[in-house]
């Protein structure tokens, strides 16, 4: 790998490619190469330019050979989680652009039909494949233009632990669908795998030796013409069947309805190809395992595919990850959650810790290594993470129950229906809550505190740092109100000293920082510290502006807002979240409700869909960066408001 | 059956089993018998009121067993979807309560704990028992007080469709609970099942002959003493795989490493006391599959149990249901949604329908049956409805996905990530919506426009009655505006000449019902009719009230908006769902961020979760009864406000 990387030197076959139609004019013969370019192209420019690694690496060949065999755009490609679609960015027209994934007004890192017709369907969030590309085979049938297409889903065997695929996987065979699945099988979640379907495709994986003999036989009849087209599905699927009596194993996709094809080497890119070729076209929803070697193709990627699911920027020689010096810097709120639950766990008998398929990025991986009789990784179930949880409070024990504020978007029904009702003590961490950055549209979690806020008895509260994470925490601990959701953000709190001593906090009650006479902004969890920046930088005409951290939205602190609402004719509120429905519309409500002329400037997230990009490029962008927040606040000190 | 019921004569049996403890002291010879006057019990009681009824007919031998071989409270028993848990509420002190089932204060029509302490868990919505009981198995574990229980859920062939109920089963083995798992199939969902698992299942029960076998070889080994206590479960396990050798079936359950027993007969209760002893204190996670018949033990409901899954009042001697003579009455709205669907589709060949196991309960069956190829049930499983929907929508139908406002809450996560980043052309029928009445707190669609109000760009409307449904659906087809959600509550309109031309709506514009000069009244939907008659009843003072149907909630009508801030200093909000995040948040906020100094009085649900009882019933306690708006509307006419 050449430090200086040039396109149409050290990838003289990609350069030519330009669409999906320039591979397919290419011979099967060159697709290695192509493939062994691509993979040099993915590395020299994700060392640069960090984002996902591992899983693309591992789909290099079914991307090619998807592309190779198909008619894209017009037969349709479903990616599930898009993280693995890397190099089908690159083959389809988004190679010179590459560089700006995941950057603002650059390319998502995910799938998405707004920047290219190629991808199919949104794919930020996992197991939604198998019913899109299900949909769309109906599409297909019903649409008048005569035009049938192919349409296949590629879902990796963590995504198809979600419940929302099995459903998808149960309805296949009904609607007479001629969709074809790509089971993407790494043994990888983005942590370990966990399931028993999981054990199950291990148990798949394992019988190499009747493999090698079914494949022998396949060709041996090949060469024979005993295969021809109307029978090749028969003596595949007879094969399947001899494989279950062999290995006296029960194949749960063929009981399903759904023909079962593998699973054979993803990473053979001629064998995919002519495998693809054999049962493109067959009638029935069918299903190909491949196995994959997720970072396949550049090694420290392989030995440790955890670290490298999304590495940051690297050496593409050494592998030598660049890694921040974080010495005397502020903790992530994520390891801050992590240390404390140890922690209170060790405390506190009663206190268990549940993941849905994030041990490291939340890090319960510190529980999980402890005490992992307590801590659970649940997989691809966000569903059935928030039930478990209810059913464990239920019987007395105190779950914390970590998932990011995009995924619980799945477990809505279950946090109303399984722990709300019964005023459950599930303790929700939400975290990753607020703009995440270069994830982009799919995985910001903005939606939490309006959605959350409309449930009767729910606790709802945010840390303006780590000191009150850790007290949050201590508080919902005691299992004393219910349910109790803590939000926080993705990255670095603002205290290096964080391993303060907890207490319990007063449940609905907010705090002073500082008083004035012209207007109050109440702030709730972590950007209260940048209005505490914005004030300080105000300088003589700081001292106009009252500043209230709500840590609390529900039950919000009344105390507050009836001195507030006596003291203030304008208050402004500012929030990492949608304005309807969050903060903003908490107090102006309550405001109105008591009667209380006071004039509410709500700071938020505004109610359409944002993109990815920094931190800092989408606060401005949605009008609550620093200086935003400053021109409002000016606006209302010098009358202008 | 005597017209006369006297429990002590026609249950002598019944009578004297206040508890499960009183069942357990029988001799297993005389459960048929209490089975029996269980079922006569409960035909004697639900003919007179009405509830469901064959669910649980169905459940009553596994009913007795359960509490007869398990240590209940202790032990507990989840039900998954508790209409099938009306003969555990008569064995478990509720006999003599049971006439007050599903009415105002009185016994809810699902398992409640709340309610008894034999109600383990909360069971409304389908799908749940499965990772609520592995959470009790983990906490009956850690739980330091050594009292170990066993822990069963019993769930049917349709609610184990849902994801959730796979995601449960996938990580049932994982924790390696004792789980029990009984799977109640009776071949039913509340209308016919879908799904390759049920069709599965269908195959599983159809070898006959050998069960037969099996069973006599069991027994054959017990009275040989072969079978001891460390024995019995490998022999029961060694009998599947021989009966997956012989059928060629691939076990499903036994794949994911759950021990698969059955089917049996689930009606002969002395074997299912047998069974449940032989495997009840095994070590791992087990299921055992019962055949069941929806109805049993009368012979109506066998014959059409989907019309007597809630057949209202019935004689108990013949069956003959009493039927309301609905000549000249309103229709209702579910079947002006039904025939209008099928009217549209005749015309728009895009247009498609789905539902999720609720064919007949929201009528999309008058399509399924006229069109089969474009109507799609596709049993419980709303995420899959949603995403499918998306899938359709991306490539070019219109699809009217119909679910019922409180399990669309399954979806949440797949409108906001499949639908509306998408901006998809799906149309959402929200049936049920608001307060349903009698299936009380779990099914109370009343949150659902607080949750669609904070998503961008979803339309969100309501119809005032059957011809703006009509109008809406119409609109709505069109296919223009997105995502673009309906909701319309259960039951009748109010327009007996329902079938009106129908044309397109401007979106996001409400109309002027009537103008005043002292305050505004905006509503939503069907609520709408009642503030009309509240009107009217103010006879003189009637013209001082300005009344707006909104008909969109977003985007909200601003003209209206801005007319009326400009008019009125008072403005009352009237809705059928959670005050918070819906019309009376919308409006509320508007009128703040406009600068308008106008007071709204937010009418709707409170923060607070109710429970059943009849409509009226339920909104005088909600305080949006007719008296309740008539009040407030005096109040501030007469200056109190």
């Amino acid at each position: 790998m050449p430090e200086e990387f040039k396109l149409e030197k050290d990838c003289p076959l990609l350069a030519g490619i330009n669409t999906p139609a320039d591979l397919r004019k290419l011979p099967i013969e060159e697709l290695p190469q192509v493939c062994s370019e691509l993979r040099k192209f993915l590395i020299y420019s994700l060392s640069r330019n960090p984002g996902h690694f591992a899983s693309s690496m591992g789909t290099v060949e079914l991307t090619v050979a998807l592309h190779y065999v198909f008619d894209t755009p017009n037969d349709r490609i479903v990616w599930d989680v898009g993280h693995q679609a890397y190099g089908h960015k690159v083959l389809t027209g988004r190679r010179d652009s590459f560089d700006s994934l995941r950057k603002w007004h650059g390319l998502s890192g995910f799938p998405n039909p707004d920047e290219s017709e190629y991808d199919s369907f949104i794919a930020g969030h996992a197991s939604n494949s198998i019913s899109a590309a299900l949909g769309m085979t109906v599409a297909s049938k019903l649409n008048q233009d005569g035009s049938r297409r192919n349409v296949v889903a590629v879902i990796g065997d963590a995504s198809i632990s979600g419940g929302l695929a099995f459903e998808g996987i149960n309805n296949a065979s009904l609607s007479n669908s001629n969709l074809l699945i790509i089971l993407n099988d790494n043994d990888m979640a983005i942590d370990q795998n966990v399931g028993a379907l999981n054990e199950y495709m291990t148990r798949i994986n394992t019988s190499k030796a009747y493999n090698r003999l079914r494949y022998k036989v396949y060709h041996f009849l090949k060469r024979l013409h005993l295969i021809d087209e109307k029978h090749r599905g028969l003596i595949l699927r007879f094969n399947n069947s001899i494989k279950a009596l062999l290995t006296r194993q029960q194949n749960i996709f063929e009981g399903l309805d759904i023909r079962y094809f593998g699973p054979y080497d993803g990473h053979d890119v001629e064998r995919i190809v002519r495998i693809l070729g054999d049962i493109k076209d067959m009638e029935g929803p069918r299903l190909l395992h491949l196995r994959t070697r997720k970072g396949k193709g550049f090694r420290p990627a392989e030995e440790d595919p955890v670290t490298w699911h999304a590495p940051g920027r690297f050496n593409p020689v050494t592998g030598e990850r660049e890694v921040e010096d974080a010495t005397g810097k502020p903790p992530k709120y994520q390891d801050v959650f992590g240390h404390t639950i140890v922690e209170l766990a060790r405390n506190n008998s009663k206190i268990v810790g549940i993941t849905a398929a994030m041990p490291t990025g939340c890090s319960l991986s510190f529980m999980l290594d402890e005490m992992p009789g307590r801590a659970f990784d649940v997989g691809i179930a966000e569903e059935h993470a928030v039930t478990f949880s209810a059913g464990m409070a239920k019987d007395g024990l105190i779950p914390f129950c970590c998932i990011y504020s995009t995924f619980l978007q799945r477990a809505y029904d279950e946090i109303i229906h399984d722990v709300a009702i019964q005023r459950l003590p599930v303790v929700f961490c939400i975290d990753r809550a607020g703009l995440v950055g270069d994830d982009g549209v799919t995985h910001h979690g903005v939606f939490d505190l309006a959605y959350l806020s409309c449930i009767p008895g729910v606790v709802i509260s945010s840390p303006m740092n780590e000191h009150y994470l850790r007290h949050l925490m201590y508080t919902a601990s005691m299992g004393k109100n219910g349910p109790f959701a803590i939000r926080y953000p993705r990255g670095c709190g603002v205290i290096p000293d964080w391993q303060c001593e907890m207490h319990e906090l007063a449940v609905g009650k907010g705090r002073k920082l500082c008083d004035g006479d012209r207007v109050a902004v109440l702030t709730l969890g972590p950007i209260g510290n940048d209005v505490q920046d914005v004030i300080k930088s105000l300088g003589n005409k700081g001292c106009h502006v009252a500043h209230y951290d709500m840590i609390f939205l529900s039950p919000i602190d009344e105390g507050i807002l009836t001195d507030v609402g006596q003291r203030f004719k304008h208050v402004v509120t500012v929030e990492d979240g949608v304005v309807h429905g969050g903060l903003g519309s908490v107090v102006t409500d309550w405001f109105n409700d008591h009667g209380m002329a006071v004039h509410v400037t709500r700071m938020g997230i505004p109610s359409r869909f944002v993109a990815q990009g920094s931190i800092g490029q989408l606060r401005h962008e949605c009008g609550i960066d620093n200086d935003s927040i400053k021109t409002k606040i000016l606006d209302i000190i010098d009358n202008k408001q």
